[in-house]
This record gives C-alpha cells, sequence and structure tokens, in this order.
C-alpha cells in the first residue's frame, strides 16, 4: 500500500495556493523529490498547468484573479488527465471563500479534497465556521464521533467522486467505499502555519507519483504524520515553532518507502 | 501592570498585511498563542472582521484592493468594538501610502498605531522619508530628543485617540497623558525583515486579550525586545540573521508574564 | 577584481519580485549589507525607485499590475541612472512571461540580465521550456558545450547592452567581449526555492555598490556560490534543504572581499 514513488518521478506540481504559506509549501515539494512551480495569473494558468503533472489548488487567500486562474487550470487539468488536489482553507468563515470551492467543484472533477474535519463539514454539510483557518473545538475528532465523521467522508466522495482525506489528531482518508485512519503526527503541527497547506501539496506531489491515488494520498499523509513526529524529537529545549518548521519540511527528504512502512500507525475502517 | 495573557485567550487576530513578511506575522502570532487569519480580499473583509478578536492593518505592500479591504474591515471593526493595530510601513515614501493611511484614519478610529520614529513623524509632521522601510538616521531617538519625540507622539495620540507605540533603540509607549519608555531588545532585530511587522501583530494580540490597552502595548513590546535579547544570546558564532528570526519566534512562546516582568527595563516619563 | 562593497555603501534595492520567495530576498539582502524595499503597486512604483539605488526585477509570479509596475520603475530608473537587474524566472513557460520581458527590455535598457541556461535561451533563441522553474537537463552545461553558451550570452549581450549571467554547475558571466566562469556552489541549492532569486538580488546589490558593474556582478555570483559551499558544511546529519536554506542566508554575512577572494574559483575565457 506504502510507496513513496516522488523522488523517482520528479512530477511538477503546479501550485496555486496562497501568499502566506507559499514558500514552505515550494521547499516541503523540493524536499519531497518535486518540483514546484507556483503561478497564479489567469493569463498563464493554462500554459503553466498543461506541462505539470498535478494541479494543487488552495484557497487560503483568495481573491477574484486567483479564483479565475483555479477555473483555467481545473478546466486545463481535466483535459489533460491531470490530478487535481484542493485544499479548502477556512471554507467556512466566508461567502467568498464557499463560492470558490463550489465553481471549482461545479466546473471540474478533483481528485482529493484535504481539510480538516471543519472545512469537510462546511462543504458536505454547507456547516458555517468560526474559528478562523482552525478546526472548531465541537469539531474535534474522537471514538465516539469518527464513524459519523466517516460517513460524512464518504458521502462527499460518493457525491464528489473525489478522495476525501481529513486531517487531525487522527487523518481519515476515505472513498466511497473504503477508509483509512492514521495515527501519525504531533500536536506542534498546529503550532505552526502551514502544516495543512503542506501536506495537501504533498499529496498532490504523490498523486502525480502514483496510479492508485488512494493509496498515494494514505502515503503523503502517513509522510506528513511521521515528519511531524521526528520533527518534535529534533526540537531542542529552546526550540520553538519556527524551529519546528525547518525540522518538520528537513525530514520530509529522508522519508522514502521503507521509513514511512516502519513509522506508519494506521487502521482499515 | 505586566500582563500577558495571550495563551489564556487564543485571541483570533484578522491580519491584512504585505506578502513580505506575512509567513513570520502568522508564525509569532502563533508562538503568542493568539490565531492568526490573514485575508486580503474585500470580498471577504467583513466577514473576517466580525468574527476577530482585532484586526491588524500593515501596508508594508499595499495596493488598491488592500486598501478597500482595510477600509472594509476598519468599518466593520468599530462597528463591533474590534480593536484596530496599524503599522504605517514607510508611510513617508509615496504618497499613495500617505493616502492608505489617512484614509483609515480619516474613516475609522484606531486603538494603537506602532512605527519607527520616522513613521511616526511622517504621519504627526507630514515629514517625507528617503530610507525605505528604515528609520532615517537623523531620527535616531537620543538623550537629547527624547523629550520632543514623546510631545510628537503625545500630540498624535491627542489627535487620533489612539495608543502611540515608537519602536528603536529605545520603544516609546505614548498615550495623551502617559509615556513608559522600554530599553530593551538588541541591534540584530534591524538585520531582519519583519521584526516591525511582527511587534505590530503581538500588539494586536496582547489589545485583543487585555481590557487595558495602554498595558497590554507595553506587555507586547517588552514581550518582542525581551525575545530579540535572548534569541541574541542563542545565536551560534556560525549563525546569522536568518537563524536570528528563527529563534526570535521560538523564543516568544516562553515569554509569559513573569518571564517578562522579570527582564523589562522601563522608565515612566 | 573581486570588491565586496554592499556592507560600505548599504545600497537600497527597490524589488518588485515574486511571494515566493520574496522574504528570503529580503533577508539575504539585509545579510549582505543591503537595505530592501519590496513594493510592486503602480501607484508608487516610480516613488520607490528613484530613492533607490538599483532597481530588482523579477518575474516569478507574474501578473499584470506586476508588470505595470515594473515599466514604470524600469523608465523612472534609466532617468535616474540606477542600475536594473532582471531576473526572467521561467521566461520560456509561457507567452505572458516572455512578453513581461520582451515589454522590459524593449522600453528600457538592463544592467544584468541573471537567470539559469534555459531562462537565457528562452531570451536569446526564443526557446520553449516544458521544465517549470528549473533548467532543462538537455540545457545542462559542459566542456562540450560552453563555448556555444558563452557565444549565447555573448550575442544576447551585445543586443541588450546587458551583462549576462548565467548560474549553474559553472557560472557563466559575460559582456560582449569578456568572460568569466565560476565553479563555486553546492548542489543543495537545486533543492531550496529562491536559489536564483536570492542571487539575482544580490547582484543588484553589489551593482549598486561598485562602478565596476561586471566586477561586481562576479562578485556577487562568487560570494552566492561560496556561501553554498560554507552552508554545506554547516549542515548537519539530520538538516535538509530548510536548514540549508537558513544557513545559506546566515554565512553571506560573513563574505567580505577577502574571504570571496580566498574561495573564489574562477577561469577567464
Amino acid at each position: 500500500m506504502i510507496n513513496n514513488n516522488v523522488k523517482n518521478t520528479h512530477p511538477l506540481v503546479h501550485c496555486i495556493t496562497n501568499y502566506v504559506t507559499v514558500n514552505d509549501v515550494a521547499n516541503i515539494l523540493l524536499a519531497s523529490g518535486a518540483s514546484p512551480a507556483m503561478a497564479d495569473c489567469p493569463k498563464e494558468a493554462a500554459e503553466l498547468t498543461s506541462i505539470a503533472n498535478a494541479l494543487y489548488l488552495n484557497i487560503g487567500t483568495p481573491n477574484e484573479m486567483v479564483l479565475e486562474s483555479m477555473l483555467i487550470s481545473a478546466k486545463t487539468a481535466n483535459k489533460n488527465n491531470i490530478p487535481i488536489v484542493l485544499d479548502p482553507v477556512a471554507v467556512g468563515v466566508s461567502k467568498f471563500r464557499k463560492h470558490c470551492i463550489s465553481q471549482i467543484l461545479k466546473e471540474s472533477k478533483v481528485s482529493v479534497i484535504r481539510g480538516n474535519i471543519s472545512e469537510i463539514k462546511a462543504i458536505a454539510l454547507d456547516q458555517k465556521s468560526n474559528s478562523g483557518v482552525d478546526a472548531q473545538t465541537e469539531d474535534q475528532i474522537s471514538s465516539e464521533n469518527i464513524n459519523d465523521i466517516i460517513t460524512i467522508a464518504k458521502n462527499l466522495s460518493k457525491q464528489t467522486k473525489a478522495i476525501i482525506a481529513i486531517s487531525g489528531e487522527k487523518d481519515i482518508i476515505c472513498d466511497e467505499n473504503r477508509c483509512v485512519v492514521l495515527s501519525n503526527g504531533d500536536s506542534m503541527m498546529a503550532n505552526i502555519t502551514g502544516a495543512g497547506c503542506m501536506l495537501t501539496s504533498l499529496i498532490a506531489a504523490h498523486v502525480a507519483s502514483n496510479a492508485d491515488r488512494f493509496n498515494a494520498t494514505v502515503t503523503a499523509m502517513a509522510q506528513m504524520g511521521i515528519a511531524g513526529e521526528i520533527a518534535k524529537e529534533l526540537l531542542l529545549e529552546s526550540e520553538g515553532n519556527s524551529s519546528y518548521r525547518n525540522h518538520l519540511i528537513d525530514t520530509i527528504a529522508f522519508l522514502d518507502t521503507d521509513k514511512i512502512k516502519e513509522k506508519i500507525k494506521y487502521e482499515i475502517f
């Protein structure tokens, strides 16, 4: 199931993403073995996507120009059988973010949607969110609600035909029929900006490198969670979130298939 | 007077800021215990601000779309009693920056303005600047001119009803009647981009967390200055400004009320 | 020939650059002793450029507003004898990037163009590229093709009157008559985002600080290559590309004229 093929295929990932974490996304893609291409201008969106191996869409800092590029690139990706991986950052906090996501999902077929539980619920159940970019406390995944969440994810997968990847203390990866739950990761990941954005970009790199997109998504999420654990072990007593971010990106480069297989903690639901 | 309440209240800080240092601002807010939300699109400005505990406006890379968002968000903040903290980056270098600041100050009531001495003089005295984002040499605060500078700050506070925070070798915090001068900090802070932007964002987090906004501003500026000193102690011989930035952000997380009280160097003027 | 004068002159470098690596560019300029001013709004482009000592143009994330600013600033720079240093990021991948570069070269006189070999060929030979921001494999500089590449560079220099700087495993600096080839650097530089953007910004700082622009360009490229080597020596076993970026920026501050003279590996062609 686990297969990290990114270093062998060096996929070109066209990223239309936010300006907050774009540098971290580029560096983690490079660490993984992928080649990032950041470009968000409608005048070149189609050309950039057409030479890419995956398209990564992230609405972290959306505006009308960026949305226009996303829609052009998504159409181009679909026409060329290039997988689209979507990060619906904070989709529940504004009508405009909702509009961006529904336009993308209406006008194109997306391969993977990765969000936290509040973001996935906002799409699946049209639920509002008041907690900015983080998951709302009442949305935390627990043993009591995990089956409900899996049902929501499977239904959203049925409706969109996308793999649904929910990150949190536990990570949930679903399609219509299957579900894998991962328990890797570290709480420090919530103390840096961009952990979610970086994770979704890794999914794009893996999906571009493996024909089996479900397993590619599981591999990417495991790689990120394990990197989060190792980064924590590397953290000195005087170090905090900025150093943690560096350790996290650094570590991605060392996590090949064998290392991920050794460290992954998963259950099949 | 000193009270670091950010870790207890986890304020959501809506930031409309420049794309140069936005990642550092997000990470220092997270280090402080706050939750950053970066968003600069007019289509969602009001919604974002309305769920925030503070609004942070920074004109580091202004343009017409960003200004429009700032004005919408500032109005929303005033209507909802959400404090606005303003960073008038390099306001003296262009007519457009001047225009941004005067529009914001005309259309809304700001709680705190934090700038270097050249920026504060540019607003208070309509003075031009030719030194980019840094304070001009002839503007450096000294024992000879500190009383003149305090008078300028108090007058600007009287005029705007905002707390005026001037950062430099010495930090000056004034309202119409009070003035506190801090002597924390390290010269390395001038060798990284974003020290000012990060400082102002910390003020926003503290002002959102403490009813006494004057003391909140003093606490935030002391926290930043002390972090600058500790970051310097952590710096290895081979390290320079990029590592210093990491140490600085890392250190913020460790500075609670007691630690700030222990290290603060202040005078009441 | 080698003369690092940046720390003595503290040039103000106006940068109109991409949002991916802008923070790294600002920090490496500060590390070098220069003062960065990032601003890309047409409403203030002329004012910013007119107080600068060099103008740095980088088309990493171009759009129409940014192009408008570049053209205004380029004109202002020419009128005031301020050198322009141009980074044609990924110019071969889209018609819009081609358009940006031809407009800049048509409407202004540029002092230095720095690109990888695929980017320089895209300008000189109107060649398309399918490899994103990296040089195409078939374009790698070798002992077999180096004379052909030097001929291309000299011709482009003749046509544009700009110094042509090509970075890669070997760096080539040409004007119409001269050519210097450097062999400093480390392969890790290709594993971080922004090595090229940072290098070009250093060239801008050096060109602003030295009357001899050819030697200034050689000095800047040597400084970056040597920093790349030292950063590699500093890299711990657990460290990867994110830490390497920090070491690289850190190291720039320590490379004065003597240190560069000691470490430079050059040939005159």
